[in-house]
């Protein structure tokens, strides 16, 4: 019989099938063997006078390592006010925020995984320098850093890179999340993703990779086959907090994680984003128990299946392998 | 500049997009031409013996016209204890449910709204008896019937058919559903999908079509661009308390929209889903007063975009069209 089962964090129940698919039979994605944009690449090296102003970059002789530019479509502007107002029954405001590019390499054809720890460091670096910049601003709410790669999970260029995205206002997926801990926090008194981390590494079963200062697992209650998490040890709820230290170590836990995913599941499509707590410059009183009750983390989602009407329409997500398989995949690989 | 809006339900936000695109923007997706599956249709008439055992089916002189069957692979089976227990910090519990076909026509090539409103009604009446017959098992907290149609919305077949499955817990997504509605009633004493529809009446802007018991309206803030939700004017939170009458006027809603849907996108993927309030049957004294704060309807969602990174990392959905201008083709058409 196929097993239920609850995430702790959300109380949302997902179904695991009894007999785990293997890598080999998510045969069906498009690999990405051309680009999702037609015509020359304009986030290659060459075209930086297409691209919209500049934001941040990192240099070394003359050239550019990686750069961060407004999007060339926003779906939020900094200017402007919020207009926060009803509507009839209804509320709406503007759409003020930021969405930026962080082009990851000058390299088309090679993710900051393939070139070398140092690449990678140059974009974690990025993203922290761009939230830290963005929550200044206390009209941010929330600021999230995501990636697609591959046309079948959002991508709109076949060339590495990211989003950082500022919103106005916290999205319902992280107020899910922050509810949750909230609610595990006021029962037990402990930070439901410490609790998470000790029982992951007591069973071990879903255990991929471990650094000095990342782990990295399979969910118990994943909504996606091969989803994978990586949560610091040290508590901590907002990535900006990052040290240079961990700032190093990451970088090394997200070249080996993703390096083990395209071995296991020949380059999939995938978006990972990267949930931190919401900005609290501005607003230090309204979240001051957020520091404890909640814990940053990396989520990343390889798209191997498409969302059936059962699953829009209930919230409630088939896995056709099991945590505890995939695990075992990826920890081999 | 962008508007963002908020579901008054879910309390979840969307950007809706200044340019709206218009239904030829939307060109990307298969057309269904080809079965989804290789070799002759399981579901078509001469292949009865290959399915599992009929559970339900109307017939007229000699043949059947519409039925119900097991999965061929069910999610969940009806045999079996909950077997709900704590494992370490985590819940699990056995896949006990339902998980059901129904082959809508034994025409493999046309729907129930190409072949007339009785076909549509015998449809709606099998999804009626079926939720009667499945809310008597006490183990059943909800049923969800469900459409997928197109192999980018989760179809694994051509021939016209929907799916019904009984799940022992409450989906998040219906969780969410229900205390939305509720903390609204607890606020104004309405119910929340009354006090939309009155709304929705008075601004007509996001009005589709109308019919003796039923409206079909854009919401205020739809998670995909031409969404559509079908609600019934009297107030009612279960389904399956549909009268007779209400039952032919909502096969009539059905075809006419199904039908606008098409001519509008032309035939493209979507799915569709019932929300009714969970299994009461057993339990009437712990949802008492759902039968105010609730109100059941459809939510019919084409399939038009891909979700990156983005929308499965924060919640928040980009609607590339605006429910007005939706509301105007589908009106229209």
């Amino acid at each position: 019989m196929h097993e239920l089962r609850k995430d702790p964090l959300l109380g949302r129940w997902v179904a695991v099938l009894k007999n785990s698919r293997s890598p080999s039979d998510y045969a069906d994605y498009d690999v990405p063997s051309e680009d999702t944009k037609e015509g020359p690449c304009v986030l290659c090296p060459g075209n930086e006078g297409k691209t919209p102003k500049e934001i941040a970059a990192v240099r070394e002789g003359g050239r550019w390592l990686s750069r961060v530019i407004p999007n060339f479509d926003p779906l939020f502007r900094i200017e402007g006010d919020l207009g926060r107002k009803g509507l009839g029954m209804y509320d709406k405001m503007n759409g003020i925020g930021a969405d930026e590019i962080v082009i990851e390499t000058d390299d088309h054809g090679r993710g900051p995984e393939d070139i070398g720890l140092e690449q990678v460091l140059r974009v974690v670096r990025l993203y922290r320098e761009r939230m830290a910049d963005l929550e200044r601003d206390a009209r941010m709410r929330y600021i999230l850093v995501y990636k697609n790669s591959g046309k079948s999970a959002g991508a709109l260029y076949l060339h590495p890179h990211s989003g950082i995205v500022a919103t106005p206002i916290i999205p319902k997926r992280m107020k899910d999340e922050l509810d949750g801990a909230k609610q595990y926090y006021a029962y037990k008194e402990r930070c439901i993703f410490c609790d998470i981390l000790r029982e992951e590494m007591r069973l071990g079963d879903r255990v991929i990779y471990e650094t000095k200062d990342f782990f990295a697992f399979s969910p118990f209650a994943s909504r996606s086959p091969f989803e994978f998490w990586i949560v610091p040890k040290r508590h901590s709820c907002a990535f900006q907090e990052i040290t240079p230290s961990e700032t190093e170590d990451l970088s090394l836990m997200f070249m080996t994680m993703l390096k083990k995913m395209r071995t296991v599941l020949r380059t999939p499509p995938f978006n990972y984003f990267i949930h931190s707590a919401p900005n609290r410059i501005p607003r230090r009183d309204h979240w001051h128990t957020l520091g404890e009750d909640f814990h940053w983390h990396v989520e990343v989602i390889p798209r191997l299946l498409l969302t059936s009407g059962f699953e829009w329409g209930s919230g409630f997500y088939v896995l056709t392998t099991s945590p505890e398989d995939a695990a075992k995949y990826l920890r081999e690989a």
